[in-house]
């Protein structure tokens, strides 16, 4: 993939020394050549680290100019020194480059309980800034600063042309666990040139937000830092997108964060299976959710599918217990396209031929027709595998 | 440990050849000599197994006779010819000590989806009346034929004096995966030949459930199958139970239940550590079970435990997603008797001496105190493994 960085912007990665592994960026930072507009979505966690605290109050804003990141260190359960530590940080980014500390955003990601090393974090932001550059090698550079345990980079672009102006959008994100977001996800930002006011910013990423990121989940554990912030320079040039042509970026928006998020649960730790959890019918978007959060985070359903074994009795019976409003004799499912379980009974299939289909592919379909309503949601799950436990277990504070 | 049957009982436990393994009992009869009272809690999942309909309707009763639970085929998600197949079983027992068809209940676990084998089952019951006794070999056999993945016997007894009567009670349960209830367990039974009013003996049981077989899980996926049953032959004498004597008869329940529920978790499949998970100061008791279910969930949680890692992030931050009332700044956590997370913030602790009494225990004790109220609560889980992992994957449908 060829990432065209959206005009208006500058970025790096760059290594601090906060993480480990001396291989490793762990400091990004992005920063808007003119006032930008700048929209949040933030955990619902109610313990929430010290960097979506600053965030969360200075956006939305159209006066946006850096963002500063760190991974390996979660700025969370920190106290009151952690806001300060929160605060510094972006002041320090904000004289990096001119700007005022009030236009400046944080986020952090990693370990929870420590405090920001911030003699590095002031180091890494001077080095950052004279790294800063609009090519794909410098965006890809920021996109490696902020990721932990994730297995590569997760980016994706769009382009749409509207009127005589060419938007662009680039997207990164970080996460593979303590993914359960219930409002947005560990770490990402969407960069855009596209005009945009304020509010119609804010809105099109609470609206993206809701079927991509708020539609996935590696265990349901809902981190202390998901922020998902989209930076818009309104570089492309044209008057702040309305009607129609708002309408067209809030598809392209969609489809990139539905992209972006699904590279999480698929890089879920230890995961041998993207799984896709498909609910046609419920009563209601909310039942449709609880469904598919139940069995997302259903570990008998997960381990039955890293063994390939299509255990049909521990979906249904998921669904039973999400607290969704179901008839259990309207209710069916298919697994990979075969139906196993049809209004309520057990059908015959070829059990082996369908465990096949799940072994052999790396992608898992389930479909749950409920026959309760008109509402669908797809959703996005990891299986779990001694993999996953062996790190967490071994993982240390 | 030796239990005295109450009075009034006659059990067995035999092999009708449901399970494969050929050393394994797989049906179980418990029969009341006279007319007894019967009180029961089920499952809440809205994918509740044949069974559980029958006896949903049954209790509660004071015209209960006999009891008839198979293991290795749990009955559920079978449609009509399961619900018949279940009203086929209880007559069949009923046949068997010549009592009506309708004093009659059934239990099954095991596999779910399948047919049970009626002919087995047939056989099976008529074999059990054969082998009928009230001993403490009787009582073993029959807390055997109800075990599936089980490592071993659940069962547990009480005594009390109540003027001149001696009062008995005996339980047994299983449950080892699929263990989330939210109204009851797997299955259970508790005997007592307490003289009880149909509805105390139903009231004592919820209010004993509340505290042991709802505050227990392995995984957190509720099973189709979960029942708890009361059986009360009132051949201890005396009159019904009241004020001060039904008192003491709900404490020696509540302790009984809790024993039994306790051994669920502590034999979860693949597990290393039995967690107690403490509540204390929620805002009220719904908010106590929410933190504290949202901790047993953690597959994060539970990783850490397993590994002997003090990760106090990761139980802060399941609070913190519960749904429940808190104030972080008010928050502290202590793990084995060790404070690590005071009002808000960290602690300095000797973190390999706590890592040591995770490693060297099977019990881990955490404590959360919220200071929001004035709700306490216990809950017990066990821990994940990549032995869990091995098991749910592995296992076939």
């Amino acid at each position: 993939m060829s990432i065209t960085v959206p005009a208006g912007f500058r970025l790096s990665g760059v290594r601090s020394g906060i993480k480990q592994d001396a291989t490793k960026e762990d400091l990004t930072l992005i920063v808007a050549d003119a006032a930008a507009v700048a929209a949040g979505v933030y955990t619902q966690n109610l313990v929430y680290a010290a960097p979506v605290a600053v965030d969360r109050q200075r956006t939305p804003t159209a006066e946006f100019r850096v963002l500063v990141a760190n991974s390996g260190n979660a700025n969370a359960c920190t106290g009151q020194r952690g806001l300060e530590d929160a605060e510094q940080m972006a002041r320090l980014a904000a004289e990096a480059c001119g700007a005022d500390s009030s236009q400046a955003l944080v986020m952090s990601t990693g370990i929870i309980g420590h405090f920001l090393p911030m003699d590095k974090i002031a180091n890494g932001i001077r080095q950052a800034a004279n790294a800063l550059g609009s090519d794909e090698a410098a965006f890809l550079a920021a996109a490696r600063g902020i990721l932990t345990t994730d297995k590569g980079l997760k980016i994706a672009a769009r382009e749409l042309q509207i009127g005589d102006h060419t938007i662009r959008l680039a997207g990164m994100a970080k996460g593979a666990g303590m993914i359960g977001p219930r409002m947005a996800t560990m770490l990402a930002v969407v960069l855009t040139d596209a005009p945009l006011a304020v509010d119609d910013a804010q809105t099109a990423l609470t609206t993206a937000v809701g079927d991509s990121f708020n539609c996935i989940s590696v265990e349901g554990h809902t981190s202390t830092n998901d922020t998902l912030l989209l930076l818009a320079s309104g570089e492309a040039g044209g008057r702040p997108l309305a009607g129609d042509d708002l309408a067209a970026f809030q598809a392209a928006l969609n489809g990139l964060c539905i992209e972006l998020a699904r590279m999480i649960p698929d890089d879920g730790e230890g995961a041998t299976h993207l799984i896709t959890i498909e609910i046609q019918g419920a009563a209601s978007r909310d039942d449709a959710m609880r469904i598919a959060r139940a069995i997302a985070d259903s570990a008998l359903v997960k381990t039955a599918i890293a063994g390939g074994d299509p255990n049909w009795g521990r979906i249904v019976s998921a669904a039973g217990y999400s607290g969704a409003t179901l008839d259990p004799d309207r209710l069916s499912l298919s697994i990979n396209g075969t139906r196993l379980f049809s209004h309520g009974g057990p059908v015959d299939f070829d059990a082996p031929a369908v465990s096949r289909s799940i072994r052999d592919n790396r992608e898992t379909h389930l479909l749950l027709e409920l026959a309760e309503g008109a509402a669908d949601l797809r959703f996005w799950t990891s299986d779990l595998t001694t993999d996953y436990v062996r790190f967490n277990a071994d993982y240390h504070t």
